[in-house]
């Protein structure tokens, strides 16, 4: 074992931490000002955004999360998770590299399994950042965490699929610069069960796509990007629009699956400690009954719980990154389950502790505490909640028990 | 002991539980789409509260937690902790019955300590329903937990007190009915700590009040009501608006303290068995796996684990009340110091698990989820947080055993 | 409500307590004293306990458990509840006043279902102190927690029934005092699920019954007392001795519960309380890094968690001791499973918390903390393991909104 | 970073897990039966012990500990870190190897420290597992985990010290094998806090020592190694027992701590796996109400949080005793003060969902959890308490936001 981080990680690493310290951080009030000054029309992208995408192209900093592959930066997943953790610190710079879900796993989704056109019509743009993208999976009206309960129907016509379904926590549609969607759905409800469900390319906004609202998270709009309820009624798509084959939805989520999940457990690491820091600041300037918070052995074990177990995610996430890198998401399923259940969890717990020590300033926006919260909450149920990935993790490991 | 409730405690939580199924629960959409339909401007009073208030009125149920007083139904804090449970069903139902904070705990002060001019002026329309009140204590410089930081000052100028001060979390300053804050300040820094503050009724807008911003509480604005920052510049109200005396700033919060405790952690009870029912209910509705989640051990324990909290909280709640009402609530500090905390987190806990449930439906608006657990999540920093609460509690309980 | 305590058992209490002070207390080192002189043996009783019985006797504090009889106090079970908290204090003390498991349930039993024969030979000697019983129903070899799993049977052949099987966690039968067996087993393996069983009454060691081994808990053994792991082979005991009727085993055993359930908790809140207050006297007296801990927040904050949790879980069984003495066992069902998951929880963190105060000192013999660990520990296994009793509370809960 | 255990590491751990397989299961029965042949005078070494010490040595299994040392197998912390979880799933199997505490600090210590003589007498015949060895630091008289408490006099007085003191916790000395105590006390009362203390090798039993008495780990004996409170008289010692200096006894410690630490939390881990192992066994093998409790959520989801928590800390020990190698333990100080809490809590909480799972069996001595429980329950206790180290870690957080 050796814990030194390679060297082409460490400096893209370095490269990046100083282009947040130049770039994104001076400017966390900047985006704020802009998206305030939309008003009500909040739908819309700060211009900073876009100019400090267009310097991190200029740096090199463009579309590194892309793996093993000439388009991008050519990292594992372990060399590349660092990056995830840097860039989570502030919620929308991930964007400014072009490594943001859901793009970055609908790219990968497109480049292995999308045709020429798929590739030149969507995945072009999106590589150059100028286009985003959607992924329609979850429904209101079946127990979602099950994949095998998604109803909306893709139903083969001619040369066409018509879609049918309504779906929702469709994250990124109501962005304008949103031009496709990846849906998934039911091809045969008949064959078995794993069998049923294909992926689908469906082009933003057409016909018969209706954004029916957008979801907030507790009382924030995740604007410009956002979440919606969409409904699906008689789309029609061209069949060569049908990704992998029918049936193969379930082999696609599996491949898209794994790095997408380090990229949000040290997103929320990311996050984590940022909350800490936070924290830590907080404590050491306040002063009730006498004596700084940050000299009341309370807060002080407070801290140290919250550093160490930060600490244990990050390593948690790196070794499944190696496993991945090393023998494959399928050996690895477990551990990818469990960084998704640990690091959700832990974020909350930091990020609940660092509001509790900003008191009434904890639970409003000024330290972006209570957004924090908001999304390590949230990361507890998107792409599975915690239940449905302790269930493979203890399935997994009673199997090894079980008198077969 | 007995547990049975009073006779006349009975009555008119009986009442008052008919009025909620009649009036409340079928009107809980007409308010949110009233307040839609406010648009950007969402300081408004929805029309159907000031119709519902009317009906109250008429009914009977109204002010009916003036404790001890005729101007009130003169039930104790026991018989009346039961009914703050069935309003706090629904977030705006206290203000049908006149009996929602800070106005209780305002009129509360202004019988016991207002001149006849303050009675007149603001006691009377409060009891009316015809205008709000706020009460302006913490202050985003200090740690306001330890209220003896709280440095707004109130100087005496002739006939006048001159206040200069900046405060936040001042509940129901944005509501356009708001006339009244009670002030909390420092009339005398040189005198012994718990001396030196004061408490002084300032109208609402007086000059050089500014009202800076309102705070969101997790992305929730809280219109109608919601909370402000409030600048104030050199205010100037008359000498007689000192309510009690200089110096008795503790004396009154102490006073003030009992009965909007018990208020609020029954609230907090109600807001939990609210998120407990839906929990029940969503659990009964979804089938991931094959198998009802109402029939997986994992969900049935943690409704059980819900049950028995929730129970556990209102029997201390109902303790306290008891204690308050028979030895008072200065030898009842420890307890109401209890139920804050126990209530407070419970409540979280409860709530959280109602979310999970509920998956992506959870964390937004359409089960209220979201908004219950900001509810819960403040209730741990709102009158004193938890730290503080325990930091009694637990020197109470060394005291017994240190060798004084 | 009326938390006041009844007359009747406030002056038992007050007579219970100023017992403890005068006997029990200052004999806690002399019982220690006279079990060290057993050496080896330890299956023997010491004689301070003989000799505090007939002072109890005496005194009149003697069979107070046996609830609306003549031949106890006649106290309800909200009158007893708090008399077994301070019983619970010292670990032997409910031997004294002839309160203690399993005797106490056993006597219940044989006073409702025993035969003339029965109540001279057993209940009569057990009423006066003279003998002892135990209760045979956990078995090694299947998962007992579902006690229609209980497979020991019971054979008619004539006059007589002939029971095999192998029992464990058969509390008292070391003790040389034990005469009577009452056993759980079954007499018709083809009957319907909750007919199959039934309670019969076996002399102590009669032909057939080998003690294996005695089974310690955390290392202790629990010596006068203890737990034995018991074979039965073809043990012959007359028909009569079958109580009740074939197959309403069940049925004892729901109406043995409710009473010992009360006395099992408060027990359990009786060595909370004593934990704390050992707690509490270590943190005055230490001084690490230069603060007693008393004065650092970190364990004040957690003295008033304890103290918190201890009152939440005391009022909680008050209520369910009143439901039972008003509604009865049946309506009560969820309240009695929710006081036993509650206050074993609670007392294993109260004294998990304690052991963490005394250091090396909290986990060895001298400050009965280790002890009290142990029985905490327990507290959540014995008499239906948490998930058991949780499975009932969460599906009675649930069962209000399935769609019936 | 590379998590592919080194050839060298990867060698060493087959061969301990053949030595495990083939020697030390198959004998754990052995070992129990030879304690238990020894009655009442249990502070004996069974013949299996010494047999198999004799087995690992010809096998090269033998001071493996000892790093960069000729001595040992010169493997690094993190090289030798995967070994302490082997042979941790067996309480006595780390003897067998020479690898048992705190024969390993000692040995350590007197390799660095000790005189030629002191070598020749007690390092030679520790390295060759003929004698052990204690460490005498905790005091039942002072809070401890403040070492600077530590109040034993180590007074010269011409040739010789004399040593003046109780202690207790001493671990080994009722080992008759036992031949060499290091001790820690003060020589300078008045010295700087930090150079008051100093560690002096003190022969076992030397006139004036009194093993006053074995303590007991909750029932555990823990013979024939165990815990004795030692009573020290005017014990005289040749100065030149005193080691490094005096006032350096602090610096000892820090040196003495690292390694061990490691050893520690592995072994910790160790039990925690052996835990698990037996949770799953008995989940697949139970089946109350009908279904397999390996089947069930409730204990599924328990499965996988234990399975994750394992992991977890498995990484942040390897992470630590990686930077323990390469930057070194002042550097690593936090990290080394994380392993300690983490492992322990974790192991706790694993051991403690095992015992639930085995209901009865787990409280008692036939699946090893009891004793496994109050092996994680001393763990947040032995070497600091998790309050002390929690200390440290908050304290250095802290301190890189605090404004010098």
């Amino acid at each position: 074992m050796d814990f030194a981080q390679s060297a082409r990680s460490k400096d893209v690493c370095a490269r990046l931490q100083a282009f947040m310290d130049e770039h994104i951080y001076p400017n966390e009030e900047t985006y704020e000002r802009q998206m305030h000054a939309f008003g009500e029309n909040r739908w819309q992208t700060p211009q900073i955004l876009e100019d400090l995408k267009k310097v991190a192209k200029a740096e090199g900093l463009w579309n590194m999360f892309l793996p093993d592959s000439e388009l991008g930066a050519g990292l594992t997943n372990l060399e590349f998770a660092p990056m995830h953790e840097i860039m989570g610190k502030v919620g929308w710079a991930g964007e400014v590299f072009n490594c943001s879900a859901p793009d970055t796993g609908n790219m990968e989704v497109l480049e292995r399994y999308g045709t020429a056109e798929h590739k030149e019509r969507w995945l072009k743009p999106l590589l150059a950042g100028e286009i985003r993208s959607a992924f329609l999976m979850t429904e209101p009206a079946v127990a979602s965490s099950d994949a095998t309960n998604i109803s909306t129907s893709i139903v083969r016509d001619g040369d066409e699929y018509v879609i049918n379904g309504r779906k929702w926590w469709s994250s990124g549609v109501p962005d304008p610069r949103c031009k496709v969607y990846i849906l998934m759905g039911k091809t045969d409800p008949n064959a078995p069960t794993h069998l049923q469900q294909s992926m689908i390319a469906v082009p933003a906004g057409a016909p018969g796509v209706t954004m029916v609202r957008t979801l907030p998270v507790f009382g924030f709009d995740h604007a410009p990007h956002g979440h919606a309820e969409v409904l699906l009624e008689n789309v029609r798509v061209p069949a060569s629009n049908l990704l992998l084959g029918e049936g193969r939805g379930f082999e696609i989520a599996q491949g898209r699956l794994g790095p997408g999940r380090i990229h949000h457990c040290m997103r929320a690491i990311g996050v984590a400690e940022r909350a800490l820091e936070r924290m830590c600041k907080r404590l050491v300037s306040r002063t009730p009954f006498g004596k700084k918070l940050s000299e009341q052995s309370l807060w002080v074990d407070r801290v140290a719980d919250c550093r160490t177990e930060i600490n244990m995610c990050r390593m948690l996430v790196y070794h499944a990154a190696w496993m991945m890198d090393t023998v494959g998401n399928k050996v690895a399923r477990s551990e990818i389950a469990q960084i998704k259940v640990a690091c959700a969890r832990m974020t909350q717990r930091v990020v609940d502790m660092a509001i509790q020590a900003h008191g009434g300033g904890g639970v409003t926006t000024d330290f972006g505490l209570a957004e924090a919260y908001a999304y390590a909450r949230i990361l507890r149920i998107v792409d599975g909640p915690d239940e449905v990935h302790n269930r493979s993790i203890g399935t997994m490991e009673l199997r090894k028990y079980s008198n077969r």
